[in-house]
């Protein structure tokens, strides 16, 4: 097999795979030399004879993959450009590109990338095998664990929103924000994500846990272990998300609410107290997603309905009086 | 003429315009020189006397501004500091800023200018008349068209959203993302926008498609021509768009959903299944905006109706019973 | 006093503080060598017996954390690697960092930080005492104010979204962006937000503003002074927010639309239209916030209701006919 390729996109020579029954028709007219099926489909007339069958196609690529596009081999090195402050120091072998630039104080650990144009501040210590697309920014202070992986754009530690509200017109006042990000082991944050420092406390982003691409984390926030958050999704200051919860896309949580363990939030929920573990929400305010569904339901036969009870509430003589 | 300027500040040397009613008062106090009138205004009792009535003033415009405001002249040229990688090449004329990076094997087409501290991954495409400005960060493997302009803090790339969801307390598994990025011709990405390269198959922006700043596209998404996608607007995973969509601001769309040509998802509007070409949706879950309304009404008789009502259910003895 | 902490990781050096009964049970297990208190917190049996009580600790905290955290103290100079523009000049003493690219005639007042990779395009003006984060990109034109923060990421005055819409499958035709984006006094700007140059008109920030990370700001938009604007909030082209204006956080306004002095609007709230001075809205479309809660409180009484309405509507037998 030379490479992984779309049912509709894939050639003698590649790999494709069928997981769902909406990709039937394209596996019907695909030329892929093999297909990885889930077992429903082993049997599906039509398509690429060649197929291997097993539980989750998804999970078995996850050892193909690796096999048909190796990792980029990366080369150590400190590039001529990078601007070292005082005290920085690291375990070989590293890797520092162009213009890069390290505040006093930094730690890397052994095996660190760092992309171009990346600007850690003073005192950021980044752990082992961890991996800084270009353009990243840690704020002074920030820690971040083993196995970490940063895209493009992402800002850790930047100041919190916390203003003493104005008074009588004058502007409001800053309220300084001297915490930390903290960023456990195994945690991928996806390009343009911002993460604040916390105030007094610390921000917290717990081990295992992925976030996707411009998602806005607030000071003080606490996530747990192997979450995912997912795009645009926004945490307000001081809110918890206990272990494994999952956030959709553009999901908001509200300022100082407790989300509990394994909780899901759906696409655009938006979140203004406190969740329990193991709950489905959706909506504004969020509520059981099962809830919002039945009310939708409920509205939409409500125009017919509030027209038969107008009719009864304005003559109630029809009805026997 | 000496430039444009909004009727409340366009001076006697100024061309300004008037589009719609509500600038009227603004009209009246005008000292612009010269006004494009929408024919509707032509006549209209005080204001500025010299007034050229055109069908829509913000298109004769398009033709005024380059006049009055000619773009500027660049000179082409490598900066000194730019780091190009083996095998990049170009077409000239092309202008590579300050702090640029390519990686190997960069193709640029000709008229190609890349601005201060952008990064271009191994591998990448842009073609003729292409312009980045600041900070862009393209990931391996990104290939743009032609007459493309991509804004600062741009990610086109980034690995998409894909794990194998925990399981027994395991951190979520990456799948590895090893799709491309592919913009068609006449594109225009607005700031800090992040599109995720593919996982297998790639994601595609479809040419003539104009993006706002801010907006999120997850992996595999294929967007057709010519569509409008406003701020902060995000699309997960695999999710299609037909040609000539518009999104609005914020408004958000499913993974696996397809929005038919020529549909239209107003502000902040969540869609979790599929749109029918030329359907006009808002709201969450997204259906007719025209039901939206309508069911906003019925909510707001609805506290009045409920009151009513619970009186009639209780009591129905007053009936007659 | 060595620090300030969180109740449960304060020590007997460190000084604390409670705010919030949310808080008491920390408060009486914590190690604090002193708490400032709320009066109402002032006899609270258990906890440290240290307190000092003031009406609002967080306000007290503003005095102290100065003290406890004095400002890292900066040197001024321009580093080597700055690319200066011709023209450019400011006032002693200013801190350019590594890798900034200022473009021809920039000015920047007294005590300037400019960080590591910031690019100022041609003519760009900052006031007095301004801070730039790393990696901040102003447009050519844009205009800054005295005392101003602007977080890593911030790209101001980028081109608005505007475009006459596709005809005859033409792709759309870009309407030039000539009016700049100007931010007033005492503005503080969060991580990664975009705030777009007028198209003709320009984008005003007005003194005093505090705006957070993601936010998107656009074309022709004025914000008045003393305004929050929460993060990932979203302001369409054109429209006007009046003094001391809150949006919560992914708050959406559309074009056009005029926000009254003083109104907020609540996480998430979608405004389509015009808000009176003072008000509180949330929802989509945003109505006051009194009746969106009003209406989930019926929506939610409404499953039992239908169901009983139906029998109702559909026996009207059972009433006397």
């Amino acid at each position: 097999m030379a490479g992984v390729a779309p049912l509709d996109r894939a050639g003698a020579h590649e790999l494709s795979f069928l997981v769902h029954r909406r990709y039937l028709a394209a596996f019907r007219r695909s030329a892929a030399g093999v297909v990885l099926c889930a077992p429903e489909f082993a049997a599906e007339p039509g398509g690429p004879a060649c197929r291997v069958v097993v539980p989750e196609p998804h999970v078995a690529l996850l050892a193909i993959i690796p096999l048909l596009y190796p990792e980029p081999v990366w080369t150590s090195g400190i590039h001529a450009t990078a601007v070292i402050g005082p005290g920085a120091r690291w375990d070989d072998p590293v890797a520092i590109g162009p213009y890069v630039v390290l505040g006093a104080q930094v730690r890397l650990g052994r095996n660190v990338r760092v992309g171009a144009s990346c600007v850690l501040g003073d005192g950021v210590v980044l752990g082992d095998d961890v991996l800084l697309h270009p353009h990243v920014v840690c704020y002074s202070g920030t820690v971040v664990g083993n196995r970490v992986t940063l895209h493009a754009g992402v800002r850790l530690g930047s100041d919190g929103f916390g203003y003493v509200p104005s008074r009588a017109g004058e502007p409001p006042r800053k309220i300084p924000q001297i915490g930390r990000c903290i960023v456990g082991d195994d945690v991928e944050i996806g390009a343009n994500t911002t993460i604040d420092r916390g105030s007094v406390d610390d921000t917290v982003i717990g081990a295992g846990t992925k976030v996707d691409n411009l998602v806005q984390v607030g000071h003080n926030v606490h996530i747990g272990a192997r979450c995912l958050i997912a795009g645009q999704a926004g945490i307000a200051g001081s809110t918890h998300l206990g272990d494994d919860v999952f956030l959709g896309g553009q999901a908001g949580v509200s300022d100082h609410v407790h989300i509990g363990r394994g909780a899901r939030v759906l696409v655009q929920g938006g979140v203004i107290g406190d969740i329990d573990a193991g709950a489905t929400v959706s909506g504004y305010p969020a509520r059981s997603h099962r809830d919002v569904l039945r009310a939708q339901g409920v509205l939409s036969r409500l125009s017919r309905i509030a027209a038969e009870l107008e009719a009864l509430v304005h003559e109630p003589d029809d009805h026997g009086h």
